[in-house]
């Protein structure tokens, strides 16, 4: 039996990721953010969704670019306080001792100790709410190599990436593997 | 030492969420994307990305709704096979055993084995490229009894949800929890 919970946010999984971007002046802002998903395979396209009350917001409706930074386990402190506070009065790769890195592709930074960065030129805009949605195109995904497997590919299980859960405002890990897809679906013709 | 690996769609975590539509006949379809995610908090709003080649693409075009179904696991096989089949031919819903049902609030119908639903209304439609994304506002979100806790809300833990990998295009669970959000970033400061 199912139960109304009424108009509400609620998707599991939403990740928890790291937007870089430059503000007028140059200087690198980080925030994070769970309202985001790719949204295209050709152009390779990510979605993100930010309040226009946000200092993100500014800074890449001016360059038209931005990063997303993918996270490990090891960094969800700062990755939590990067989503608590605002950039407008505080530079805040600095005061958590992360280092902003100048992307040669896109007028955007990216972060050295994140294990997976992809970066974007914004090519869609759209207001919807309380929330703007920029549709970036990657131009490229950068990885450590410590989270590439033997054949060069990332891994999930060596990236160690999190979610966030919109029900407790907690993060996650990633579990075991469930099913092999493309595959476990074809046991049932 | 970052590694460029190209223009791709790589990001962890992906959903693997089933997204219900009703075609021009009132036969419900039932289509899985990894290409969604949350994009607006007011209005409560998701994103799913849809190639124009796809049965539901049509579906939701004329219909202007959808529901996202968010599956868990034991529903794997069922969600990997609707994401590997056209409902141009074929009753998928019938096929793996999943039963629709109509909604009173958006015109499509949503899954009644799926332990978490989302009813929404399309609101904006965005042309990519090989994807087409919809905005749905989120209109309600029902939820089995069985996933809710003692206070009514929903619980990732007894959902049991997924996702998707699109390095390895593998499903994962959902794994433990790695810290408190709005909480663990506060002994920063």
């Amino acid at each position: 039996m199912k139960r109304s919970l009424g108009a509400r946010t609620l998707l599991y999984p939403t990740p928890a990721v790291v937007i870089g971007s430059y503000d007028k002046n140059g200087r690198a802002n980080a925030a994070t953010v769970a309202w985001a998903g790719i949204c295209c395979s050709a152009p390779p396209c990510v979605a993100i969704s930010l309040r226009k009350a946000t200092y993100s917001y500014g800074c890449i409706l001016e360059r038209k670019a931005f990063t997303v930074n993918v996270p490990s386990e090891e960094l969800v402190a700062k990755v939590d306080y990067l989503g608590m506070t605002s950039g407008k009065e505080e530079d805040k790769l600095a005061t958590v001792g992360l280092t902003p890195v100048k992307s040669v592709l896109v007028d955007a930074p990216y972060i050295r100790e994140f294990p997976l960065v992809l970066e974007c030129k914004v090519i869609h805009i759209t207001e919807i709410g309380l929330h703007t949605q920029f549709i970036g195109e990657i131009v490229d995904v950068k990885a450590e190599e410590s989270v590439l497997d033997e054949k060069g590919a990332t891994s999930i299980k060596r990236a160690k990436p999190f979610l966030y859960s919109p029900d407790d405002r907690n993060y996650y890990g990633i579990g075991e593997l469930v099913a092999k897809g493309f595959e476990v679906g074809k046991k049932i013709t």
